[in-house]
């Protein structure tokens, strides 16, 4: 039976009124708030009162009212302090820094060791990386409010955990902890799934909706879903893991060891499989690096290759089969395409794929099937580590007022009672 | 943006705590109803208080509270009015009687015309259900909370409309109209995908947790999605639309046009198929009704023959690879199986199915892969329907004191912003 504590509410109604703030294109009113979380102007008060007090936001000006007192306008405070997201990925991470209103100030990109990848790679990697960014901008740590690491499989977000990497194949890795010892921050561990969904919720397609799911092609695939303007997690933090559904019962071999996945066909070494399929000596297989065939294809298709432009339409046919699952079963107002390799296919891939959503997906109307690529600008899966570490500094017992007997077990999610 | 009113947050706060008193197996005091959702004890009296206030609710002895004023036990008060459950499938209707603890008091099955099937046929065939159910149990229709009507396909709850019936091809039925013509009390129209999954949550295997998926297979198959302890129905209520889901691509034609689909496979029809693909001439076809070679395989696998047997393992192999896929996608704390063909075939094919999901939905470790059959007795479908009309009944305006301006927009679902 689910529980809803009284914090849990003060939560949730912080972060929407946050995530208002956040997604408006200019400073807002505690009237616009009210208006649009449908929150009475006195609980948005209070909250915007809590969030002033430890100057998360501040006033940015006045608005005339008719007559009335003017109304002070609200936005975020850049100036609080600094946040960290990481994005550890397949070949290498990437870690930017941000201010508080979540605007990138440096980027940095490292790779990481080409044969197998040990934890100890990716913690050294994360804190050259971490060390590099706060000496090149001159901040020092005490300014970083928190650090958001989304890492690739299953993650166990509480104890911080990489239960599962389907790179690396570990297991039970206490990423978490192996980075407190070197870096003084806190720090929030999960997944790129999780990040991007977060990123879309706060900064890009999913602002204006409730339930959304957001889709990411690299070379992993999978999504992330929210429900009701919520992250859906699911009950052990792995919602999401769509990459791995059987789209072809007994069909291509995918390198989780099962047949017929997702991934097998929409990832990018699945689109350079359907070029090694349809025409094994095309001059588009050329570079065997299967990032160079997507790049290839990609300008290709444009030129009218008909290898290119079969290769397009057969992973639209493979994508549009699988997302009219997803449209059929989550039923969310937006579905959203984003991730290295729906950058690189880009419209002409969403094109073809809508298509064959809209006949997949009957007999929903049309305009039930809103199929649009991500709009956050730059990395989303960093952007939303760092929204990860914005959160956590907020639930963090020590961000409001004096401490609380029982307010740490509320860091970090919902709670939950056991299955 | 999501907007929850104060209104949205004491409704959701009073099925809470209606779900912990009926889901109770013996009645509960107002500190059990604290301790099991987590709302105050003060919310809990309020909502308490009101409830009795409109006998919903009444007072069933007391308990001893160590020292202090003995504590009142709460039930639900069956005497208060009846509710009915009416469940169209494709052959026939069941219409069911309930008292208001969701008790059955009295069933009524009628069949649906053979051939084409209009919406005239089900409206009279629901209506003479229903009127024979009142006057054998002497029930007047003044005594009549509400009916719930389940029909299969897309609905438009708000409305009352049969967007699209997959059985009869009819779309947009303005079902709740018709059937309001002829019986005088508040009608509530769904599906029975959602029917089942409300029936799991308040009186099945869903009792206890909050993150659900109840799988119904039938001659349709599809399922229901709980999130966070409610209902997900999605942008336009279609949630849950899994039967079509591509399990196979190319495979099996479906009736809807697809091909692939899951419900070609694990349906009473695509059960039939699989023993007909297997062995054309077997006798556990001699009756070319669907539903009777299901019985014969049933029969027949329990005295180990060969074809029986091997149609309950590729059936379990199809199911339990379209389960891991929702297991991965949702990761729900439990996913229930019931319906006429998971009744029939039983543990056997739950076995199996358990198998192949296990292996299927690695990396994720065994226990998060609840797998359980419906322990709603009866029918959860026209259960689940006559709770429909429980909550719409509780919704109403006027049940709860005078009428407020602003309330009628809060009847049925929660508020929501246009996508």
């Amino acid at each position: 039976m689910v529980k809803r504590t009284a914090q849990d509410i003060r939560r949730r109604n912080r972060f929407d009124t946050l995530r208002c703030v956040y997604a408006a294109p200019a400073p807002v009113s505690r009237q616009d708030i009210a208006a649009a979380t449908g929150l009475s102007f006195a609980t948005v008060a209070n909250l915007v009162a809590e969030l002033l007090e430890v100057e998360v936001l501040v006033e940015a000006g006045h608005e005339e009212s008719g007559g009335g007192r003017p109304r002070a306008r609200l936005a975020v405070n850049a100036e609080r302090g600094v946040l960290l997201g990481i994005d550890v990925a397949e070949t290498g991470i990437q870690a930017q820094l941000f201010d508080l209103s979540l605007t990138v100030l440096r980027s940095v990109e490292l790779p990481l060791p080409g044969a197998k990848v040990a934890p100890a790679d990716v913690v050294e990697t994360i804190v050259t990386g971490v060390r590099e960014l706060l000496a090149s901008t001159g901040t020092p740590s005490s300014r970083v409010l928190g650090a958001g690491v989304s890492v690739p499989g299953l993650v166990e977000r509480e104890g911080g955990v990489s239960v599962y990497s389907p790179y690396w194949s570990w297991r039970d890795v206490p990423l978490r902890a192996l980075l407190a010892e070197r870096l003084d921050t806190p720090l929030y561990l999960d997944n790129p799934l999780k990040a991007s969904t977060v990123a879309e919720m706060w900064f890009g397609a999913g602002r204006d909706v409730d339930d959304l799911v957001v889709v990411t092609l690299r070379a992993g695939v999978g999504a992330g879903v929210a429900v009701d303007g919520a992250l859906y997690r699911g009950a052990t933090n792995s919602a999401g893991e769509w990459g791995h559904s059987c789209l072809v019962l007994g069909g291509r071999e995918c390198r989780c060891g099962k047949e017929g996945c997702v991934e097998a066909y929409v990832s990018t070494s699945g689109v350079a499989r359907t070029v090694r399929e349809l025409s094994p000596d095309s001059p588009l297989l050329r570079d065997p690096d299967e990032s160079a065939v997507v790049e290839a294809v990609a300008r290709a298709q444009s030129q009218g290759d008909p290898v290119a432009v079969e290769t397009i339409t057969r992973t639209a046919h493979y994508l549009g089969t699988a997302l009219a699952d997803l449209f059929n079963l989550l039923n969310p107002q937006t579905l959203v395409v984003g991730g290295w390799l729906a950058d690189r296919l880009g419209e002409p891939l969403l094109r073809h794929t809508r298509e064959v959503v809209a006949r997949q997906a009957a007999p929903q109307p049309p305009e039930a099937v809103r199929l649009q690529r991500s709009t956050v600008p730059d990395n989303p899966v960093s952007l939303g580590a760092a929204t990860f570490a914005l959160e956590g500094f907020l639930n963090d017992r020590e961000t409001f007022g004096p401490v609380k007997a029982g307010r740490r077990n509320a860091r970090g999610a919902r709670t939950r009672t056991a299955p």
